[in-house]
């Protein structure tokens, strides 16, 4: 699978042209689309103003070992993100200081609150998780960047991209000495939409609806309709489309705590919006947020679940002894703590002089999902910008400690 | 499957909003999509500018009657095709009229007659055709509209619009009172590529490919690909995609009669362009097409195969005795002309009269491919600004004989 240097040879830039026409073709072929901008409507009716994913011709190289190890941490971080929902004086102590910054957080953990005090108790509980690796050439290791539990994107793109990756690799690949064997199976839009149906099934209400909360303007539309699909064609589960304000507009609790919306009994309600300030323009979103947290649906994610993807509580999280109070078993913790990343707030003065020093070596992220990163040279500027607390992941912590 | 007059109940307008909205967003996750004018690379670069075909949301109703007759007409007509194209002789004269007015169909003829002074011949030949029919409520019967014998469109997608009405139907089918079951199975870009490979499978050189020849701009280029697709999937044939002019500048025919384009042996050109006087600008294309005649790959379809399927062969085929010229089954023969719908020249002064008192039933058809249709009033303007010789298919023959 690699030559001497370990890299596949580069083919020739005939090959590669081919190569590239014969993916995108494959795209739109296969549903590996998105809206695209250049096309007004393209976010809000499905089938027009589409192009093709952005996508790479070949899989990132991973050594098997890494991918094994993140296979592994997968159900130990869903563990733990569960039994850190479950300690809501963690989750309100954590984020107390960041209340103050950040009106956002602070609106979601109102509603925490507000949970808190009914005693709300969440039985059926659903997560989709992704967690974000890099790895780290210095120290050779895997480094997790973020755990999110809100809203994640790709699922049902990402298991289209390994479908083309093998058979341009099946096509090309005596070209580019490579195995298309050896890219591991991806099926996490089927995935998705199994543990949706389960949550449905828990639910036990067989006229009752998925509700997938949606942004008005959506250009990862096919993304969602993947797991759409497959939760009607494999699990015979219905989903229907809301905005936060259609939700706003349409809804009631029931007093047995049943959500109706448009008529319909709603089993799980499964976010893909409702994860950045953007979503809330005005208190109806909020009001529609609140009013699902007090039903009983089964929340994809809870309010709980939402809060422990804040980076805030990665930060908490990767303190001493703090795992230790979640966890049990010693040998998980310590698989945990392997990938952990340095992180800091903005407070740590002595890190801030240290990333302007040597910016090359971190990373500054947003506290919330969806706000992308900034690296290098842009730290130093916006160090000078930013008034919400951000939080850094240093790439070198094994080396430096 | 039907409501007392015969007609499935309308669903309430909201039902049908949402059955659009379903049925666009499957035919962009499942590729049955065009390029969009609006994009000016769809045409010529895969993957970009996407649009849903156009599509209708239900089947169109057909007794099934006339679907069983319309499957036994197919492989008569085919065999016809087949029994015609071998008489050079009859080819020559029947067309030796329009050749004086139409320049396309003379330069055809022109090859054609170049094949006969050399006595080529096909040993293996392949037609993939499409005969459209419509039902003439009048007398009740199924009608042949054409034959086409070059660049058939839409395989690739029609097996798709058959999937995407099975699921619309299996989803709302309660609300229309229809029944899936009831969708006759289409695997058209299943039987299309199956056919290219029986040709190249014939042609019997394992390193050869199928060459298509593409029009620069194709914005129905997913529809072809569907077909490349499966025969690479199911049979293991490359393809390649060549428009006639980068023919003319890469292809050679070695003494042995093989053709060969970009240092590859052509064992199967199959025709998606060349069709329309527009598909040749130059002496170029011509002498492109010429080449590839003269070579011994199979043609889909030879130039013989294309001339049958000028209108005014159809034209001279409903004549009296002319089909038994060619078939010897009283039985096939008797089907083939129930099914002939009234075809005349504007040579017939008598037919010109009469359509212009009675448009309506009449229809105006160019004499080539890829022409469309004028109805009713039109006829009546294009009267008087056609040269070309132009037939009418008549649609009432029953009634008024």
């Amino acid at each position: 699978m690699s030559t001497a240097k370990g890299n596949p040879p580069s083919p020739d830039p005939a090959a590669v042209e081919e190569m590239a026409r014969d993916a995108t073709a494959w795209c739109a072929m296969h549903g590996l689309v998105v809206g695209d901008r250049a096309e007004q409507r393209s976010g809000t009716v499905p089938g027009v103003g589409l192009v093709h994913a952005p996508i790479s011709l070949l899989p990132a190289r991973l050594p098997e070992s890494f991918w094994s190890q993140a296979c592994e941490l997968a159900p130990i971080f869903n563990e733990l993100v569960d039994r850190v929902s479950l300690d809501g004086d963690f989750l309100q102590d954590s984020l107390s200081k960041t209340r103050q910054v950040d009106d956002f957080t602070s609106r979601l953990l109102e509603i925490h609150r507000k949970m808190m005090d009914i005693n709300k108790e969440e039985n059926i509980r659903l997560g989709l998780h992704r967690s974000d690796y890099m790895l780290d050439s210095e120290t050779n290791s895997l480094l997790q960047i973020e755990m999110n539990t809100i809203s994640v994107s790709f699922p049902g793109l990402c298991s289209l991209v390994t479908k083309l990756h093998r058979v341009l690799i099946n096509q090309y690949g005596n070209l580019l000495c490579l195995d298309s064997k050896r890219i591991p199976e991806n099926v996490a839009s089927q995935q998705f939409a199994e543990a949706l149906s389960r949550a449905w099934d828990e639910f036990n209400v067989d006229s009752a609806v998925v509700m997938m909360i949606v942004q008005p303007e959506e250009r990862n539309m096919y993304d969602q309709y993947w797991i759409v699909k497959y939760l009607k064609e494999s699990h015979g589960v219905t989903t229907i489309r809301k905005t936060l304000s259609e939700v706003e507009a349409e809804s009631q609790v029931l007093p047995d705590g049943t959500l109706v919306v448009d008529g319909r009994t709603v089993a799980v309600v499964y976010f893909r919006a409702g994860y950045t300030p953007n979503d809330y323009p005005s208190e109806a979103e909020w009001s529609a947020r609140l009013l699902m947290e007090q039903s009983s649906a089964v929340k994809c994610p809870s309010i709980s679940y939402h809060l422990v993807g804040t980076k805030k509580i990665q930060q908490e999280l990767a303190k001493p002894n703090v795992l230790e109070r979640f966890l049990e078993n010693k040998e998980e913790i310590a698989k945990l703590r392997q990938c952990f990343a340095g992180l800091w707030s903005l407070d740590d003065e002595e890190i801030v002089k240290s990333a302007i020093e040597t910016p090359d070596l971190f990373v500054l992220k947003p506290q919330r999902e969806g706000g992308g990163w900034f690296f290098n040279k842009n730290i130093c500027v916006l160090f000078f910008s930013l008034l919400v607390d951000m939080l850094f992941i240093y790439r070198e912590q094994h080396i430096r400690s």
